[in-house]
Order: structure tokens, then sequence, then C-alpha cells
């Protein structure tokens, strides 16, 4: 299985979904760009989630929070104390690794994953390393002030909680919803995008009386479960919930739920679903002495709602759409690669190719058809090799459809219709194709 | 008109744009969070313009890179060295201030904006301040590995130039597009989100053979002062352009033309359009020892691309579109205070009402009215406050439509519909409701 993961990891980097961060100077570990398709699938994935969540629903609003946050929301939310890895010195090599992360011997016996030796963690203590990442925000090096590049989204919500309540005039049960990025210094990175120092969230705090909590926990559970299924076109098969132990909890958390995908390195968080309780509220009302409580109108009385947690990783899923849409296929002996991407999410629907690239009129008659039909949904043209590698071209980054123009087409007015999944070919009057493909395509898939 | 700049502020904290970024905690300077109604206007201006340049256009790409980069991408493009502020101590209160920015009262000699005593800059010298922020990626203290938040999305562009010709076999012309968080540790912040710390950026580098440059320049420049007046609705009286001098320009550019909006302080800076030459890639290939040239096929040689730069910032564009739209009517004695918003960016389109909020039967009518239309186009409902507060919230936000449901209604099956700007009202059948909207409106209103 490192196998397809490697062969992910190459489909990513030829065709520009995802190229290193800083590579251009031998890169940054951890860090990743978003190249011309991937920014395009990535854009999508967020675009479905703030619809369905912000823009179709009535319960919940949207926020758009900084990145920078003072130290103190970091004191309230337990961050600054509780947000570390132990680390341990190598006594041999001088590098850190994990210890909870490591080869373990027996109890307390490490083996360092940079050198080998086996290290007695009594002797060799760990030591605490925060995972937050922060800057000099004064213009002095000598007296800074601290920001924090905040490790999760939903710092930024609670601390707006009652800026929200007083603008929107919202009534329990609501939610806030977040799409941005997030940092981690993580030390372990590796699998990709998977573990990534630079990140993106899509949270939502969902606010309830403390006696609804289970209740709503559990729908939301379902509710994002499903999500990825049915928007985000991932199988069934390859999803599953993991409840977490007492012991692993989150020290803000009552309960937690993850959504797992298959990926190729074994099954892994791709969502947490959380019950915080009233932990971040109550916490920022202590630190900042401001009253962050809720009237209950029907009870008569202040409390502090409980908050459900869905957080989804943008990346993840990212990961988990591309790992779940690769597949190979043996075609005439040689192997198909395809992306069996849910059209709505392909960054193209359709791309547009002459049959030869030196003949005038059919360059000019498949860009004519290129230029009607982008306006309309994402359309690529290509021209720069043959026919063989432009469709291998299409099916490795997942285009539903290609058109091609030919020298028949000069005589019937006809185009051929080439489907990505089942390779089945059609011949379709240029002037009926757009509505050929568009039948065949959600609505989703148009720019307006 | 500095009560105009308040007034605007007060209207976007009062109504969930804009709050104060960790405002719980005391605020951060130059730092802001967007609320409910901000979240969705933000997002409506970067949709359109993603739509506009990158799934509209064909030759331009998308592009969604790091934030934290490398520190040698800085080395290169000059902004180690080159990106600072002179800084002097002031020897009485001993803060610091920017003397370009403070007030001068002969040669070398200014007012400390902290205190107010005379200083003399030949005795107490300005020192250099680099606005670039870092933060150390490394897990140990004593040995940094500092990582750079970009203070432009634009290297990340510049850095990935090998990487999307590679991926996406583009010709020159062709641009490559980005929006994403950008920082810059400003010492003078103020005027609300004009100057920020964190900030958001949309830049397109288009790249160019050198002797078009001068061409393309221009095509940008009205390309992009256009937009602003198209597809952001903002008052052509209210746009200019101001080409910057000689000592003005930054150190990459051969020329550069500022659009400027006629501001509340003032006339400044929405967006520059640069000629950057071949100064970044060049720089780029020098210090990566890496190169960027391309092969101009129809001349078989191979050479550098000029870039023409369009970098707008998402703040400042949000911050005029509200300027150019807030305005004030004297309404039956009384100031109604409306956001002539451009539909398509208004982040309500239709609100719905029940005239009387206890009257069971409006309110479930009411309610329906709103289910119905809410799935094709941002609506919201609201019965927190009588029917008066209801309108004046809605002109407020600029939502173009208010349907209200009255006694009246329940017999005669017709709500009355409000239009925002002239205040008219018509009685509309409820099965006639949505078309009569949606004929009004732009396709662009539309969620999907």
């Amino acid at each position: 299985m490192e196998d397809k993961l490697s062969k992910i990891v190459s489909l990513c980097r030829r065709r520009g979904f995802i190229f290193g961060g800083s590579e251009l100077y031998g890169g940054l570990s951890s860090i990743w760009d978003y190249g011309p398709l991937g920014a395009l699938l990535k854009k999508k994935i967020k675009d479905i989630w703030w619809q369905e969540y912000v823009e179709k629903r009535d319960d919940i609003v949207g926020l758009d929070s900084a990145i920078i946050m003072q130290e103190n929301v970091f004191l309230a939310s337990g961050h600054l104390s509780g947000f570390c890895d132990e680390l341990i010195d190598c006594p041999q090599c001088k590098k850190r690794f994990r210890p909870d992360k490591a080869e373990k011997i027996k109890e307390n016996l490490y083996k360092c994953p940079h050198c080998g030796i086996e290290i007695d963690r009594l002797i060799y203590k760990p030591r605490k390393f925060n995972l937050m990442l922060k800057t000099n925000l004064s213009a002095v090096e000598d007296t800074p002030l601290w920001g924090y590049l905040r490790p999760e989204t939903a710092q930024g919500i609670f601390t707006n909680f009652l800026n929200v309540i007083n603008t929107t005039h919202k009534k329990l049960p609501f939610g806030i919803a977040q799409i941005g990025k997030a940092f981690r210094n993580e030390v372990t990175g590796g699998s990709f995008i998977f573990r990534m120092k630079e990140f993106e969230q899509m949270e939502i705090e969902y606010f309830v009386k403390p006696e609804d909590a289970d209740k709503f926990f559990e729908e939301w559970v379902e509710e994002r479960f499903n999500f990825y299924i049915e928007k985000m076109g991932i199988k069934k098969g390859n999803l599953r919930l993991r409840k977490h132990s007492p012991e692993e909890l989150a020290h803000y958390a009552k309960s937690c739920i993850d959504i797992e995908y298959n990926f190729p390195f074994g099954w892994s968080e791709l969502e947490g679903v959380a019950n915080r309780t009233d932990f971040d509220l109550s916490s920022h009302s202590k630190v900042s002495r401001k009253d962050l409580s809720y009237f209950d109108e029907e009870a008569k009385k202040r409390i502090i709602p409980f908050v459900i947690e869905p957080s989804a990783g943008v990346d993840r899923t990212f990961f988990a759409i591309i790992c779940d849409a690769y597949s190979e296929e043996l075609v005439k002996g040689r192997t198909r690669i395809v992306l069996k991407l849910k059209p709505e999410l392909a960054p193209y629907k359709v791309a547009v190719f002459p049959l030869l690239k030196n003949d005038t009129r059919l360059v000019e008659l498949a860009k004519k058809i290129f230029c009607d039909i982008k306006n309309k949904i994402n359309t690529v043209y290509d021209d720069t090799v043959g026919i063989g590698k432009l469709y291998r071209r299409q099916d490795e980054i997942g285009t539903p459809f290609c058109i091609t123009v030919d020298p028949q087409t000069l005589e019937d007015e006809k185009v051929t219709v080439r489907d990505r999944d089942t390779m089945n070919q059609e011949r379709i009057e240029i002037e009926r194709v757009y509505q050929f493909i568009k039948d065949r395509l959600g609505k989703e898939s148009f720019v307006s």
C-alpha cells in the first residue's frame, strides 16, 4: 500500500495538484503548495461545505476571523499549557523525537528514530514542547509582543460568541462556521499532506442547551459522515467511525468520535466530532472577565451553552478524495490511471481537443467549441501532445468528458464525446454537445 | 468626512460585518475579524474575482501556495534587505515612530506623534525595521529555523513558475492568480481595515514577452479599473488612476499605477498595477541556481518573461464597497441609513418577516415562504423586533428586497415586497414572489 501512496504523490506533482512548499529552495518540511488543479479542487471542497452549512442552513452563520490571536486567548483555551508534545533529546545524534511515535522496545525504553540507539526515558527525560507557532508583533526585538498563529480556527469563534449573538440575534441551537488556515509546529511530519504545519480547517461550533448536547452530538456525527459519501463522493466502505477512549480525549472534550478514512497508510482521522461541553465559553468568561452566558428565554435563566464541534481538515478531505478516486485499469495491456472524481469536484468538467494539432481547421473549430462552453462550465483546451496522451492527461486529472474534433467533424458537424469512466465514445452534433454534457452532470458543476 | 468614517466603522460593528481581532482580550492593533455578514461579503468579492480571472479565462490558472516560506525566498525577492520602514526612538517617551508619517517641522526636525517633543533626526538617527513577520519552525528554541509569513502572495507564484509551466503547458502570455493572506508588521496602523498586519490579497502575475510588457500593462490597468465599476458596483467618480513617480517605485518595478478610491480620509490606494519586469524570475534564478527561463518557440531562444502584476487588496475592496454603498437619506424627518450594495454582493438578497410576531399564522406562513426561497437564494428570516426596525436592519445591511406577510396575506395570498432603494412596496402573489425577485436580480445572486 506504500506503493499506492507514492503513486498518488507522483500524480499530484506531475499534474499540478500539489507541489512542495518553497521547494525551489529545497522545501520546508510539512508545508505544501496547491498547484493550478489542486487550487481548483480545494476551492470546490470549501465552497460545497460553505454552501451546505452557511448558505443553505438557517441555523448556522459564517465567520472569518484572523489567524493571529492574542496570548490570553490560548491561556483560556488551554493551548498555552496543554497543547504540547513530549520530546526526547537523543544523547548520541542530538536530534529530537517524540517517544509516543517512536519504536518502544520495552517499558521506558525507546529506539531513536534517527540513529537507532536505545534510550531510557527515565534517564533522558522527555521535555514538553508547545505546538503553537508565535510571531513578534512589536516593532522592538527586545520587548516582544507575541501573537500566536491559531492552532485551530475554533478559538476565533468562541471569542466572537457574544459579537455574533448580539449582531445576528440567533437563539439556541445555532452554529458558527469558519474556514481558514491553522498552524501547528508538528515535529513528526510525513504522509504527504496528512499532517502539515500549515493546514486549513472547516469548523462548526454548534451551540446547544447542555441537556441537548448528546442528541446533537449524534446528529452531527451522522450528518458529517454522510457528507463525505454524498457530497465528496467517497466510498462508504472506506469510511468508519471511531470513538475516542477516555485517555485519548482532548482536555476540552467530554466525548469525541473520529470519522476515519482508509488511507494507503491505514485508517486515519479525517474529521473529529467533539462534545466540547461548556469548557471554552466558561474558560473565556473566567480569563476575560466578560460574561459569555446566554439568556434562555424559556427557562428564564442564564446558561453557558454546550458546544458540538465537527472539525474537518480541508487538506485531509482533499487527500481522501484523491485516494478514493485513484484507480488503475488494464486496457489493452496498458495501465490506465483514472481519477474517478465526483464530477462536481473535478477541476475541469470538459476537455476539448483537435485530433490533429497541425490542421488549422480542426484547431480553429475546437477552439471555437471550447470558447462556447468555457463560460458556462470549467473547460480546458489542449493540443500540445497527441490524442492518446491527451486522453491520458484528462483521465489522470479526472475530467468527466473529452470532446474531440476530427476531420469527419468538418463534414457532419459532429464531435466525439468520450466518457471518462466507461471510455464510451459517442458522436454528438456540435450544437447539442453542451446540453448532452449538462444532462449528465449535476447542477453544482456550473460556474453560475 | 472623519464623521463618515466613524459612522461606517460603527455600522460594520453593529451589524456584524467587522469586529476587532481578539477584542475579547482588548484587541490586537491592526488585526480584524470578519463577522457573519462580513464573511459573506468578503467571500463574494473573492469568488467574483476568481470566477472572472481563473474560471472564465483561458490564459490564467489558479494557485494556492503556503503562507509560510523559506528565508531564501525573501533574500531573492529583496524583502529581507529592502522591505523596511525607518523608525526613530523618541528620547523622551521611548516610543517609536515613522518619520515619513510624522509631523515634519522643518528639514530633519520632527514632532513625536506620541509625546509631542521635537526631535532632530541627525541626532536621533532612524533605524531600519523589517516589516516581515517570522516564526520559529524548529522544535528547538536556541537553534531557530525561521519561516517568514509572506508579505505578498506574489512570491509563491514566482517560486512555482516552473512547476506551473511544466504541469499546465501554458505559453506566453499567461497568468497565475492567487488569493490568500499576507502579513506586514505595520507600525502605523489605523484607518480601520485600510492598513492591517494580517490582510488578504488577490494577485495575478501575468507573464509576457519583454517587448509586450508595456501593452499588457496598459490593458491590465484598464481591465482592473473597470472591474471595480462593473463587478464591485463602485461609482466611477470615486475612482482614479495615479502613476507612481520614479522615487516612489518599489525596488522591483519599472512602472506602477495605483487605482485609488476616494475613501472618507482621502484618495488612497485600492490596487497597484506594476510592471515588475524580469526582476523576480531573474533574481530567483540567481539565488536558487535554477533556470527559470522560458523557451520562446517563435524566436527559438530562452527568455526571462516580464511580469505585469495587478495586486488587489480584498480588505480594501471590501472597505471601498461599503464606503461607496453607504448613504443617508432623510425620510419623514428621520435619517435612513442604506447600504446600496450591488445586489450580487449583498450578504442577503431577500428578507422575510411576519408583520406581527405574535400571530402564529403569520409567523408560520412567513417561515414557509422563507424556507421555499432560501435554498435558491441567500435569504434571512427575522421576527425579533417590530416591522420598522426590521426594515431599518435590512436597509443597513443592503438587502435588496424585503417580503412582509400581513393579516391580509391570509386572505388574498399576496405579500408586500419592498425595494431597498426606492422603498416602493408592491403586493405580489406568494407563488409569483420568487420569480418577481429573480427577474430583478442578476443571475450571479443565486446559490447554484
